[in-house]
């Protein structure tokens, strides 16, 4: 028996999400059926991220065991010619038995992109979320400083979440702007259910003038989600990389 | 009677082409729908640039006659409100009645985006076009410079074409790389069919070793579509910008 570690790369748009749902397209559905194929043995594997619906992954993580000789470099190939073109393995290499990726600790970077003009851009529509309205870019920079570090965001977690825990820790988080692309980025240690949708949901609100940068120390303060902004769509959010 | 140009950006993947085909998605039959039934008036639009099926544009441009009264910069927010979410329109302006948009000097400028590296990136696999072969931009851009200059471009035109006189001028063809991302930058007085697809395949062939940079001058010189490269895919190609 070997444990396989695999990078995956993915296309949010047509997916309900990462995790197995009955009846519903989702990316570990999709592995786990394209793997157990491959493999001729029943492959259950195990994410590091739970992505949304919509939520698109440059480097997601996850790892699955097998009974299998293929050698562990040969399967990222493998895999790739079966996937759908949505779905790509950047490697594939072999990591010790006890290695879990949700049980070890680990450094996720996101990137969600905001197009912000008075026209969308059709070519890009699946990969941002359009913004017509001006956005202080100023603004969200400074509302973005009093998130990092650790705190409780309990403010900025989905109602529907079954976290107990909200204490989390933000290492990095920039809001910067190229042409009509912002890009909010955020590195941490893991996140709350729609954590960063939120948090970009409440810079837009920050954006727009709607409440101003030094209003994020009450909001973290507060520890409710009614407080701070709405979930920013998913079609702007990708997961970037995971360092373990 | 007043004549409007509008600028138009779409994402060609679901459609045919430009131009009019009965009973074909195109975005010309598109747009003339959407107009006829916005102007309540029988709208036909006619197109600079008569782009490829799969082929993107950012910023192609088209006119029309109307008799409506709306006024002009109205047209354009009132369209894209109707428009399928894949085409949009950036600006509307009234143009004089003379002004057609295939008949006065234009500099078109394309872009193709080749995406070279070993496995394919899911979300821009409709906007680039995946080479996982080491591609040598140097010797590229030595190629490129050939090309530039008023040249017979007869060897990189599709033989389906009906155009008699196969001159043309090449003002700019620039190769970089970012990343993984090599462009091909293209800027003419008006291309032939197929024209910037057979020329991004014929520097793909010099790319990877096929054939050097000095074989561009026997490929011009001998006027023969035998002689260059492939036409390189569709979707890797977008219209940026004409201007008159």
């Amino acid at each position: 028996m070997r444990r396989i570690k695999i990078e995956i790369a993915y296309d949010g748009t047509k997916y309900c999400g990462w995790q197995f749902q009955p009846n519903r397209a989702t990316v570990e559905a999709v592995l786990n059926k394209t793997l157990s194929e491959l493999l001729g043995e029943e492959i259950i594997i195990i994410g590091a991220s739970r992505t949304d619906a919509g939520v698109h992954a440059r480097g997601n993580i996850a790892v699955f065991d097998t009974e299998s000789r293929m050698a562990a470099d040969k399967i990222c190939p493998a895999l790739n010619q079966r996937l759908p073109d949505d779905i790509r393995v950047e490697y594939s290499t072999e990591v010790a038995l006890d290695f879990h990726p949700r049980r070890v600790h680990s450094k996720k970077t996101y990137e969600y992109q905001i197009l912000n003009r008075k026209v969308d851009i059709p070519t890009i529509r699946f990969y941002t979320h359009f913004v017509y309205y001006d956005l202080d870019v100023v603004a969200m920079q400074e509302a973005a400083k009093y998130l990092v570090g650790r705190h409780d965001f309990k403010s900025f977690c989905s109602v529907k979440t079954q976290a107990v825990e909200t204490v989390r820790t933000i290492y990095e988080l920039t809001v910067t702007k190229q042409e009509d692309i912002i890009t909010i980025r955020i590195i941490g240690n893991g996140f709350l259910f729609n954590m960063v949708r939120i948090i970009v949901g409440t810079l837009l609100k920050v954006g727009r003038g709607a409440c101003s940068p030094e209003n994020m120390v009450d909001i973290l303060k507060g520890c409710n989600r009614g407080l701070a902004g709405p979930t920013a769509p998913a079609q702007g959010l990708s997961l970037m990389k995971i360092e373990f």
